[in-house]
């Protein structure tokens, strides 16, 4: 049997925790699901209708690589009503979600060897897509000071690329206009690709996120239907390329995808006007994200990362535990509740750390505290 | 602006014809569409009503990444049902079309350099997968005598892997089982890694395709919903992986897919049980087949490969046309056909020859001979 060294990448353990979650369910037990990153709610009502009537229209086949002609036309003109930004919709590109989009840009621009830095705590895929692409996760320690963002001072040379998140999976925090400036600036200096990851846009409870396009052409974005457009399992994204770049990315879809989910572009299609029913949903995780800074603090949880978007709270657990990995395990046996161990984040200093979501509905969010409070009570 | 070496693939040549084919469509000409590898039939009835379904009985988020568990049972079954093969539903991995299956393969097997055996004429995107992914494609010339299909001469200890597709695209040839045995000795022999493309099956013309599991329980299956259950859009497909690989298998789709797209994972587990209009699509390419056996030799196109299965005729141009792709150019822009040029399967010899595609319905099959056959007849 062959197996890969490139392909040893580490376990996704949000997946794992999430395979054990729904075990338990399997079994008839009640579990309050705050481990993965994902709505509660389904696709928009109007997604949902614009697909059942599409199937019944005609076969859903291949569609052409870079997605829908009118898909892309339309998430061009989001640009417009989000950033006010007019965008090209030549420079957009539908992906099979922002995962997707992370292999496109990385095979697009980056050769085997070359370094890429991320930050820690970060989105646990970015380092083991890249080392499963043979390229070099560099890590940049986050600090409570900086938000858990880079910093102009960790770009260098010797970095091929940047890739950063605002908001951020797992700690929520932002990036405001001058901050994100500032490193677009020093990616410039030093021929450094930078890749904005977004997929959170839209979730934000301290403003309106920047995007990188805002202050440079030449970034690359990556966007999902997934978190704000409650798309998860429809596995649709988008990306934003330069001019230049749109060619080697066509290229590289066509022969790795073909194309993304045509049902899926469909649905998207719709959810892009359905403002009402998204933004109802945000207003959810605004007063679960009230709930959850109130109530962790109270259990125990002192240190947790500044919440500015996204639907994620990131701990740090009381002192005198220092497993996060047995502390979730346990949470889940004893208390019915499922969430991420901090390893998966942060493979340095996670063992100390938590996320858990608030993505869900907000009794079950109440539940799922409640549980945690009096899981907590027995700890101490 | 950055862009790597390996991004430097080919294009699809193929898509480039879908989208002028759809340009032309799109100002008001009719195109018969032969171009493109896919049926014209929608995906059955049954699977748009479960899909249509599943989509108002709660929100289809995130599966686990190996794909839902009765799917991977159901699909289990078909090994039965099929081949009257045992398999464990474990070593089914459901993965987001073939397409993520050779990019799984690719990196769950092999290192950056590696050398990986496919045969000429074949389906593009192999060499231009293995190429983004730093390995080396090794070209295999496939000849008539041969069924343009790799003989077990083509194995050697340099290779990391052998990738055979029975029935092939876009030859539509079959390996019978002693030589598929033959094949899969040879790379066990030497060290080689089976890759078996069997995306085709359920759709043959000269007795049952056989599975490589038939013969080996090491090898890789890659198979499909795309051709046989008429679901190219909807981008779901499955591996059958040796028990020694299922752990690196799930950890690289994890992280690189999250998971396939659940809508398509509801509606194929019903395609699976659609028998009867599946065969009934079948019936129809049986039908094509017999009308462009027939008609092409009378328009001139006398060296067809053995259309075995799939559904596509792979020709020779008449003597002193040498050039295919500036022959397709014209049959689109002059007769209204798309086919694809045979340089996209066969970048030595396929400026000498055309796939032509008769997996759309009859009457669009029957128009298309027609323009042709008027086409062929002002060339010469």
């Amino acid at each position: 049997m062959r197996t890969s060294s490139r392909g040893a990448v580490d376990s996704f353990i949000v997946m794992d925790v999430m395979e054990a979650a729904r075990a338990a369910e399997a079994e008839g037990r009640d579990i309050v699901r705050m481990e993965v990153g994902q709505p509660g709610t389904p696709a928009p009502a109007a997604a949902r209708a614009a697909l059942a009537r599409a199937m019944e229209a005609g076969p859903l086949g291949y569609t052409v690589a870079m997605g829908l002609p009118e898909l892309r036309a339309r998430i061009a003109r989001l640009y417009a009503d989000w950033y006010g930004l007019e965008l090209d919709p030549a420079r957009v590109v539908v992906t099979a979600g922002a995962s997707a989009g992370f292999i496109l840009a990385f095979l697009a621009m980056f050769d085997a060897g070359e370094r890429v830095g991320i930050a820690d705590p970060g989105y646990p895929s970015y380092r083991n897509i890249l080392r499963g692409l043979d390229l070099v996760p560099e890590r940049i320690e986050g600090t409570l000071a900086n938000r858990f963002q880079p910093t102009p001072a960790d770009v260098h040379p010797g970095l091929a690329g940047l890739l950063v998140a605002s908001p951020a999976n797992p700690t929520g925090s932002m990036l405001d206009r001058p901050a994100l400036a500032a490193l677009v600036e020093a990616c410039a200096a030093h021929d450094v690709a930078f890749i904005s990851d977004e997929i959170y846009h839209g979730i934000q409870f301290a403003g309106r996120p920047v995007t990188a396009l805002e202050v440079s052409d030449e970034a690359v974005i990556i966007n999902s239907f997934s978190k704000y457009f409650s798309m998860t399992g429809w596995r649709l994204g988008w990306m934003v390329v330069p001019e230049g770049l749109i060619r080697q990315v066509e290229r590289l879809a066509q022969n790795l995808f073909i194309c993304p989910t045509h049902a899926s572009q469909v649905a998207a299609l719709a959810a892009l006007d359905a403002t009402d029913e998204l933004e109802a949903n945000a207003a959810v995780y605004a007063a679960n994200r009230a709930l959850i800074v109130e109530a962790l603090p109270k259990a125990g949880f002192l240190k947790i990362a500044p919440p500015d978007g996204a639907f994620y709270a990131y701990a740090e657990l009381p002192e005198g535990m220092e497993d996060s990995r047995a502390f979730c395990a346990r949470l889940l046996a004893e208390a019915g509740v499922a969430a991420t161990p901090g390893l998966d984040f942060d493979p340095v200093r996670g063992h100390r750390t938590v996320r858990f979501s608030y993505a869900g509905p907000t009794d079950r969010v109440e539940e799922g505290l409640r549980r945690i409070a009096a899981f907590m009570a027995g700890e101490s």
